[in-house]
């Protein structure tokens, strides 16, 4: 799966700003491939985009229709499709993160087979994996883990992404989710794929490489959330990661959708991950911690993050706040 | 997925015995559910029941053709699918663990539709789960570890079962792999299940329950194996186990299929493996050692055992040469 940008940003009928929560992280982190929005009647979310037409987009070089919203009632309305019927008629591609799959719209599947246009449901890989092999590649990885799910993990990689850019280095995002699909332009949904194959999936999407060149590998849950630590482990050991960056939330309450799960720990979470990554990978290491303390007052979030840095001998930041270079210097070479 | 049994089993034109190994477990286990057995020409292996004609089998009550058998080079010939459509004329389902599925063929399919048959892949789950809650249940339940993948994990759990029942103790074999489902009559092919639903699947098939009765649930893959980790830690996040078994077999020179990765320490192995169950139980421990010394001398058989024992203060067995009676007799009230 490989996405063609620039694409026109499809916020539907979405019913609040955080319906289009993961448009409004492809626009944060990939504005050149984000020309314009595309806004129907009754819709609550604004990426601050350009509002365009179909027509528009396709004059401004749009090459895909981007469905990076959530959908009402679950159900894919008749509205929608007329749009999506449009935009292939116009020469576009889809790619969606709904639950729903295009490809099972009959109307839309059919037109974009007769006009030859790609659909990306980038929440269904269609590819078959092998099953990993536990070989060590070339080039370097690193992983972000963390206390529980949506705890900044994908913002952390894309943040070191564009810090090791900057610098020069040779740095990958690779995404294992649905917004860091749509913002690589490729990746693997890897909490879709059969459970054979988590480890495999991810030893493909992060391939030998030339001895100074990073992946920076989007991680998934965590191995104290009861429900998805299997994607976690084999996201883990696929990765095979030289590197590894704790991510937490401070002021969560318990693990994300499990009340009564406390959060561990990060002493021993990072415990837990490292013996996790030593068993395809002995010389893994922790590099660092990233906390988001956007709940937090400034002096507190200081006082955080230095205590953790302190604790553990590692740089402690938040991306958001302090940006992730004090990470990078500290990677291993 | 409900199997009837009492089957026939399929052997079509296997290649050698090692090819009918499904089926060579399930006459193991049900011998009362084998009523006999179906060769075809060429056929190389032998599980030493009746050989019956479709027509006998119908007469015998078979209620189901079991299809235990590895298929020569990955496809299911026409002369295969020419008995399958004569069973399901005579009234039989169709319960397949080919990689193939039967439902994929379309004169199959059509036929068991027309007929109101049933046709069961076992080795693909097509029912929905949902994603593990964490929440506890009421039972008991135990589940097999391994030091690596084909270790004697299902063994162990049927020898368990047979054991209890045999005392008058409440207790249930939970499959998670094709044997076991063909063994149990139902369960759950849990490496086939998509990722985000690993612990999901396994609390759905270990539901609550009676205080004292025991779901003895099948292992799959191992903590410490490259490629199926994740399976793994889904399996004992879910079953939430009160008592664990740890597999094992001496002779292992490696972790199957991954040259270089070498076996786990037992003592190791069962640390990480509490560790890892006690995020959902934390009252979880070891109640035993499972060892297939079929490869050892009797001699030497018995001083591992005996090492192990005295080791870790468990009863450690050969289920195959001394039973698991001795782990019964440990089991938590």
């Amino acid at each position: 799966m490989e996405l063609r940008p620039p694409y026109l940003m499809f916020l539907g009928d979405a019913a609040d700003q955080l319906a289009a929560k993961t448009a409004a992280g492809v626009a944060h982190w990939r504005p050149d491939w984000c020309v314009g929005q595309f806004r129907m009647e009754g819709c609550k979310a604004d990426l601050g985009l350009t509002d365009m037409t179909l027509e528009q987009a396709r004059d401004a070089g749009v090459n895909t229709l981007l469905v990076g919203v959530a959908n009402r009632g679950g159900r894919i309305s008749q509205a929608w499709q007329d749009v999506f019927l449009r935009a292939l008629d116009l020469g576009m591609d889809i790619a969606s993160g709904l639950h729903n799959k295009l490809t099972a719209l009959p109307a839309v599947r059919e037109r974009a087979e007769k006009l030859g246009r790609s659909l990306h449901d980038v929440r269904h890989p269609t590819q078959d994996f092998d099953v990993a092999n536990g070989i060590r590649r070339s080039g370097k990885r690193l992983l972000a883990v963390g206390t529980d799910c949506s705890v900044g993990k994908m913002y952390t990689t894309l943040a070191l992404e564009q810090e090791m850019r900057a610098r020069g280095m040779k740095a990958d995002f690779r995404a294992t989710g649905q917004t860091g699909i749509f913002i690589a332009g490729s990746g693997v949904s890897i909490d879709a794929v059969i459970a054979d194959f988590i480890s495999g999936a991810v030893e493909w999407l992060t391939p030998e490489n030339e001895p100074d060149h990073w992946d920076l590998v989007e991680g998934q849950g965590s191995l104290f959330h009861a429900s998805f630590a299997g994607v976690t482990i084999g996201l883990i050991h696929g990765a095979q990661p030289d590197a590894l960056v704790l991510c937490h939330e401070p002021t969560r309450r318990h693990m994300r959708g499990l009340p009564g799960y406390p959060l561990p720990d990060l002493g021993l979470c990072m415990e837990r991950n490292l013996e996790a990554a030593q068993l395809t990978n002995p010389d893994v290491r922790f590099v660092g911690v990233a906390i988001n303390t956007a709940g937090l007052e400034a002096a507190a979030a200081d006082r955080l993050l230095k205590e953790t840095a302190d604790r553990f001998g590692l740089p402690a930041v938040d991306p958001v706040r302090q940006g992730v270079g004090a990470i990078v210097d500290g990677l291993p070479t």
